[in-house]
């Protein structure tokens, strides 16, 4: 299949919303975007290797806004989410984040959000690029439970970055880097209160406020880029090498609604054994007896830096398919091209050699032990 | 809210796939793309003048993978259908398509997809811009119904033009002109049959081509090129102009969510007389029998020709809200801008002169009595 034109641009529409951050975005010097959850997702400022390396020595501000929340709450609302939630919604804690792939009735994923629990009958599942919203919607009006489910005016913006700690307590106060990982509470910035998680899609560590009213984008954008000039922040976003290189997935990209949770290697964060209400219990019990067929691994290239990952490249041993591999770049710290492939069982052992289709070339690939933490 | 950077370039993600035409898109020089549905949906070839006047008076192929169907089959396939679609579906008649809007229990628009009825108990649901498919399946997992949902390898490649028959015919044979409006019926080539109906994305004439296989799509894009060098065939897609001229509705854009279908001036595809089943039916009567308090106008728009409206634009009167502006554009053969928007009631009727905010100034809005044929 052909590669992405490099020169391809983004068309403006309305169906395509633009965050709160927008103007901060546009004077930041944004060069290119993506889309999801029907938003624009900026992807680079400066170059690649630029983005990559402020992201890993100084502080950034991500418009996540695409992250959007689905705000689920009312008496049914542990219930209606434990039947697709393969784990306890009751044990879950007010004020902490899981994360937790969703799952329809045969055990395959629709989405891998974040719960964040508000209270014992409210929660947002901050979602990754599907309309999960419909699949709640649907299965609530099915069963006809007693849940408001909507998606609220939250738009996150997350700090990440080794110094992320440093810019979000001269804005938020001292107690905010009190916060523990996937942690959550509100903290006062210009007479509102802000909740505010230690979290975000990086390994740099970082911080997401979820910005309530869009009205409040910019003044708190603005406050941050202002309070940071000594710290060197600047904007950026997820960072396709760091996330490649750490492993962290992107649904509808290296993992799909074909696969099941173990496939994607999430299956450490399933308790079957408290998911006694979850559609999927018995078909993933099957699946966790008999182990899944194939595995997100990670990768390495070799040769010079490969191009962009548009399509999947098919992954291969004397000529049987092997697997495919979903994103990959080079990588600047590590010296080596990495990359995130489904790799099938016969092949998914550390230090198995296979052949990879580039779009122009083909090249060896080697399976890692683990991603670079 | 700042326009969208007029440079931005779009970046290439395996999350947002590529169609079976790709190689055929890029060859003919694809200048823009959106996304839609989880792919890339050309939007530009040409300039957007040269694109416009050859759609209506030429014919284009456009690459319109991105309306995915999603197949509902099995003994319960229609009685799922029935409640959110609000119009019989037993009485759809096999070999047409319907437009009908998909509603929640309240009413509210989840899609407004095609519907194709392949069979009494098999369907396709040609969707715009949202995972539908979430919602048909959580609510049949909710009820559970006894049915098939899933999204076949099936990509549509629309002929679009004033010669569209003409090219069709010379490679599908002379049957496939003799389609009705929102008919469709198969029809061989190379060996195959694919389903055609006559329908599309324009109000120049055409017919839209399910390819069913990826592998199939281009060679089906070359025959179609190859057989119309004389009618001056070309690449082309859904064209922002000619769409707000003749009033085609965005799902995303113009309409969401928020809305009802009387609020998109859909009410007259919808009959709650035989929509017994429908979760909405109660919800929908109650809002016919009060009537919708805003609703879909065309307008004019005064002054030289307005940007492209990536957020929408604000319509007031005497600095009351009185509707926003979801499209724009210049309409080289009506010489005027051309609008599409949600009008508040008060100020709907035909001719009422609105002021609209653009971006970097405001101009003169003039409700019409109806959209361009």
């Amino acid at each position: 299949m052909a590669n992405l034109a490099p020169f391809l641009k983004l068309s403006p529409s309305p169906r395509v919303r633009t965050s709160p951050f927008w103007p901060g975005v546009v004077d930041a010097g944004v060069v290119s975007c993506s889309v999801y959850n029907h938003m624009l997702l900026p992807t680079q400022y400066r170059s690649p290797e630029e983005d990559y390396r402020h992201l890993k020595t100084r502080v950034q501000l991500w418009d996540v806004s695409c992250e959007r929340q689905v705000a689920v709450s009312g008496r049914d609302a542990a219930d209606l989410l434990s039947l697709f939630f393969p784990r306890s919604i009751e044990t879950m804690v007010t004020g902490r984040c899981y994360y937790v792939p969703a799952v329809d009735q045969f055990g395959r994923v629709l989405n891998d959000p974040l719960i964040l629990k508000l209270a014992s009958d409210s929660y947002w599942v901050s979602i990754a690029d599907s309309d999960l919203i419909l699949w709640i919607k649907g299965l609530s009006a099915g069963l006809g439970l007693d849940v408001d489910i909507h998606e609220p005016d939250v738009s996150p913006l997350a700090v990440q970055g080794p110094l992320s700690a440093r810019l979000m307590e001269r804005v938020f106060g001292p107690e905010v880097v009190r916060l523990r990982f996937f942690g959550f509470d509100r903290f006062g910035f210009d007479h509102r209160d802000y909740l505010v998680s230690r979290s975000g899609y990086s390994r740099q560590g970082g911080y997401e406020i979820y910005v309530d009213g869009s009205e409040n984008g910019m003044t708190l954008w603005r406050a941050l880029m202002d309070a940071g000039h000594d710290l060197d922040v600047g904007p950026g976003s997820p960072n396709y090498t760091e996330r490649v290189e750490a492993g962290l997935l992107s649904f509808g990209g290296d993992i799909s609604s074909k696969n099941n949770p173990y496939e994607c290697g999430l299956g450490k964060y399933l308790d079957l054994e408290n998911a006694d209400r979850c559609l999927a219990l018995e078909p993933l019990k099957r699946i966790r007896e008999q182990g899944p067929e194939r595995m997100i691994r990670s990768l390495s290239i070799s040769g010079p830096p490969v191009p962009n990952c548009q399509d999947p490249w098919r992954l291969s041993k004397n000529g049987e398919f092997a697997g495919k591999v979903t994103a990959a770049t080079w990588s600047w710290d590590h010296n080596q091209n990495v990359a995130i492939a489904m790799v099938e069982a016969p092949y998914w052992d550390a230090e198995t050699c296979l052949e990879v289709e580039l779009p122009d070339a083909t090249a060896e690939a080697t399976v890692r032990s683990g991603f670079f933490s």
